[in-house]
């Protein structure tokens, strides 16, 4: 390497654009979907591999079982009986065969290949002659085709259609399906684009859905519908006083007007990665102003430390601002899975190195804990502690992980997401390369490959081996200085900003090594976080930590014990996770206390205390757990 | 008075039964409906009075305006149109009508016959030849009559209807809707009482009205009929998976076997109610066992400290054990009324002084806060905070009390407890009375008549005076002593325990006088509390206090100041109340603290704190409260 210069500092992105691995013109790009490879020896691969192997054919079985696949024999004639699921259950095929697609982009697989053609078979006989496809409509309810665009998820549906048709496109597993989702959608535009009718789905999805059709086709008119839903959101189209209020929906203001994330979570959040998308593709700066005066208010006040979102089960929905119990967090699946599209592309259209932040935590938290170890049991709600003596009643919020759901939007939407891990890990732009999470793994950029060997995230010690494309050439390697780490060096040089930059003439086998000092951290949450005042959590690196009943004695609860926040927390092995930590506290044993009483001095038994990683909770013997451990006075 | 003691202990009582003002054989008895009057100078009389002027007035006049008298009209032929509101809104005529009785067993009142008269007939003219009145079966639905008990609401409306009958025929308002209540009762009886349909409703309510039809009328089937429903219940006649799942409905456990109050609150409550009737005219302990262990379930772990229920928004449920958020209580007010119900019900079947503690302790707040001082306004959810920034778009979360709702199930239960409120002051047995609550007003008793001269709750100085009926008689005056009250003096001696007790041969005019220390009270929640964690309420007699926006400056959020809760607290007079209380407290601006960060230390600006009575929250400038203030660490 000639001249090679360790900087820190943020990277100043100007102007991009594009959704997962989609080939748009922005400046900052993302990957080729093959580009870059995950090491199934680090966390990412490992995750990715499981998905291979035990997700993506458990959700295929599921549709069979569910009867999913069935409703649409039933639309082609093939099979009778009843409709069965959720009168949206076709987008749980429509997830799992963008899963398969995306699986499909990375490894040839005989049996994925047979199951997206079959699929594709049944979804074209399906198709009415004019692009319709909803099997829920097309046979028993035909005269409601479109009636009711609140509740009808019609255009949901068509929107995860579009998004296999995307990915299997992308993913070279044949484009009959795009000629499926192009018929459905050139309906859309014939019926709800300009001069059609003004309307919008009760549950986003078509937004983004059209956008990236529009960057696969080069179509424009997809990319106008899906502005044209944008702008007639909060118009009241979806009715004065639709069910649940229009809050619900976000259909109580206009996009470019609202000012607080509010309602069903995942629809607002689907929303807002259709809205940045939009923002993106026509050059829309108020547009994309908006999306981030709501991601203020969504990280600002609305975030769980999982990263997870909505405080609400009542309709699964964002609470007021600080409003954030550990107990009744909803902290959908689905959410945390939109949260991560959003905030990829906000990192895209923005540089803004907080997103990235945020991708990594609800990536290692939020989402990371809804799936099993063995990977096909998934928690659909994801609070962050349950009590001793919880009422298991419902199935969204169970003590344990379930195989299926009555509603089985998120195991699906995990295996699209996992499937297409490793389109995340970096970006790139003409300057250089951004490396955006870490993990073990081959990142192929225009220019060159850049080998990464790390343990993260059970240590911040990350070597990467850069080969270029042109030897010689000068080109700037940037490495995101995650926003919980507080020293960290490259190459033993003290770094501190954003990103830790490297610019210089590359040569073949160079390598960079970022150290990420990765202390366990004891975290407190804004005293307006009424739910856990008084209370710590326990991080390490992008983790947070969580105690568990089985690693306490049977006679000590769970929710009573404190944590002696001033105590030293140890790093280290452990069973169920490389990395646990150790921290002492006390047992509090509140004997017959009564309910309200005069406020009582703690006194507590001193106890060690051993927390494992959040995302791994409920592997082990059922049982109580918290993440956020009240502190001793 | 010739032989007089002052004594301290619990009083003695065997065995009782009772619903308010029954004529029943137990021997703790309620009143006669008439025996008290309450002084509208006390806050009892004054919120009867106020109910008579306002809230009765205002919710006949509703019962047009909404459309539940048109429904009843439309089953009769004399009007047309569409059914609105819910489906069980005959519900809200029943209980309207039995406020309305209430009333006029205490005072004529020419407006109100014609509205009890005009509805009788109504009701009489609707009723089918087999004795079925449900108006929205009646008419549109008559194929649906009794077919999905678990969502009908047909027995619950039925119960409703009972319930205003036995109020109407004890008030002497007339035997006409005896009849009525009587026929629909006979078909009950036929169709699912011994021999008929083993079938339980999703609502309860219609035990206890049966028990209380089974009292007023003596006909026995009734109370089998009743008992037949209580043992009926927690055997999957709902079905296997109701929608919300068994617990919702305390159908998961036959009643005998629970050991948990779960799901929808006011169905639990209403449940419990009617399970101590059956229970106490039976004869049968292991029931009220039942009712007991579930009543320790209740009190010891999941009621708020203004003895409100239903911690979740979802279902309208209780949460699990220690669950209680104050800014998501559910805390319904008609649960707050079941509860009040129940208890009454336990201290009549038991004796225990517990019950009455709970009786006071709901309704000087949850139950109180529902209704606006103007009377025409109600909460139907009681929170005990509202953050600044609330989210009021549902009509069970406002920020502010609402004329009416669209389950309006509410304001009319309100209208019927307080229209009937005299009747829970105090109880007799033949050894004597026991004065349950203390308020101005005259109790008169089989042993004699008792005046009450007081202010409380404002003060705890009770006078009583007592003209006996047979001048010398002996028996014993039991006076409450709320478990609140730390140092009680009658005649100036200090008494403890939980009833001070003067037994003596009384002469006409004697008086005896109870002193109730009533100092402010700082209060905190068992530990495992967590919504309430390092927090503290502040209480004084039976009421709790509450920090309201309006009595801070504009730049002092009621989200961020503190309490010091170890300088006095002192009552002095209100604006909005008699007594407020006012405590040291600091500021704590949070400036920009991030949402997660390292534990900071608290530094806060003094400030002087006002708290008003909760039960009068949101009568003044709307804006945020909260009941319970962190403490200064």
């Amino acid at each position: 390497m000639q001249a090679r210069s360790v900087e820190a500092g943020r990277e100043e992105f100007i102007r991009v654009a594009a959704g997962p691995a989609a080939p748009t013109s922005g400046t900052l790009q993302p990957l080729d979907l093959t580009a870059v490879t995950l090491d199934p020896g680090g966390l990412l691969g490992a995750w990715q591999q499981r998905n291979s192997t035990a997700t993506l054919p458990h959700c295929i079985d599921r549709l069979e079982t569910s009867g999913a696949v069935d409703n649409l024999r039933r639309a082609t004639g093939e099979a009778s009986g009843q409709f069965r699921g959720m009168w949206f259950a076709d987008s749980d095929v429509h997830k799992t065969l963008e899963a398969a697609a995306w699986e499909l982009g990375r490894r040839p697989d005989a049996n994925l290949e047979r199951f997206v053609e079959s699929i594709t078979d049944l979804l074209e006989r399906a198709q009415d002659a004019d692009g319709y496809l909803n099997s829920y409509f097309q046979v028993d309810h035909r005269d409601q085709q479109w009636a009711e665009l609140v509740w009808s998820h019609e255009l949901y549906c068509a929107g995860h259609l579009i998004q296999a048709a995307v990915a299997a496109s992308r993913a070279g597993a044949g484009d009959r399906l795009l000629g499926v989702a192009r018929r459905f959608a050139d309906l859309l535009v014939k019926r709800f684009g300009p001069g059609g009718t003004d309307a919008v789905c009760g549950h986003p999805e078509i937004e983004t859905a059209l956008v990236e059709l529009y960057r696969t086709t080069g179509h424009r008119p997809y990319l106008d519908l899906a502005a044209r839903f944008v702008d007639l959101r909060g118009r009241g189209l979806l009715g004065e006083e639709p069910k649940f209020g229009a809050q619900y929906y976000q259909d109580h203001a206009p996009v470019r007007e609202a000012d607080e994330v509010t309602g069903h979570a995942v629809r607002q959040l689907y929303l807002l990665a259709g809205v940045v998308d939009v923002a993106v593709e026509n050059g829309d700066a108020s547009l994309l102003e908006a999306a981030a005066r709501l991601w203020e208010s969504a990280f600002d006040t609305k975030t769980y430390v999982t990263g997870a979102h909505g405080s609400r089960h009542r309709d699964e929905a964002f609470g007021d601002p600080y409003e954030l119990p550990s107990d009744r967090a909803y902290a959908e699946t689905c959410a945390a899975i939109a949260s991560f599209a959003w905030n990829w592309r906000m990192l895209l259209a923005t540089g803004g190195h907080r997103y990235a932040d945020e991708l990594e935590r609800v990536l290692y938290n939020g989402i990371a804990c809804s799936t099993s170890l063995d990977g096909t049991h998934f928690f659909y709600s994801n609070p962050l502690q349950l009590r001793t003596g919880h009422d298991g009643s419902h199935e969204d919020a169970p003590s344990q992980r379930l195989d299926w759901y009555s509603c089985a939007c998120c195991p699906p939407n995990l295996a699209r997401l996992v499937a297409s891990l490793q389109s995340y890990v970096a970006t790139t732009t003409d300057a250089g390369v951004q490396v955006q999470l870490y993990t073990a793994g081959r990142i192929a950029t225009p220019h060159g490959e850049i080998t990464v060997e790390t343990d993260y995230p059970w240590d911040g010690r990350v070597t990467l081996t850069v080969s270029p494309a042109v030897p010689g050439a000068t080109w700037t390697l940037a490495l995101r200085i995650p926003g919980w780490c507080a020293s960290a060096t490259l190459d033993g040089v003290p770094v501190t900003g954003e990103y830790a930059e490297v610019r210089g003439a590359w040569e073949a086998g160079e390598t960079v090594q970022l150290e990420l000092a990765m202390p366990a951290r004891v975290v407190a949450a804004h005293p307006r976080v009424d739910a856990v005042r008084g209370c710590a959590a326990l991080l390490r690196g992008p983790l947070v930590y969580c105690l568990e009943q089985t690693d306490l004695p049977d006679d000590v609860l769970v929710d009573d014990v404190r944590l002696d926040a001033t105590a030293p927390v140890d790093a280290v092995p452990g069973e169920i996770a490389p990395i646990v930590l150790t921290a002492r506290g006390t047992h509090h044993d509140p004997g017959d206390a009564p309910l309200y009483g005069p406020p009582a001095a703690a006194t507590g038994t001193p106890i060690p205390l051993t927390a494992v990683p959040y995302f791994l909770w409920a592997n082990r013997t059922p049982g109580a757990m918290r993440v956020w451990i009240p502190r001793v006075s």
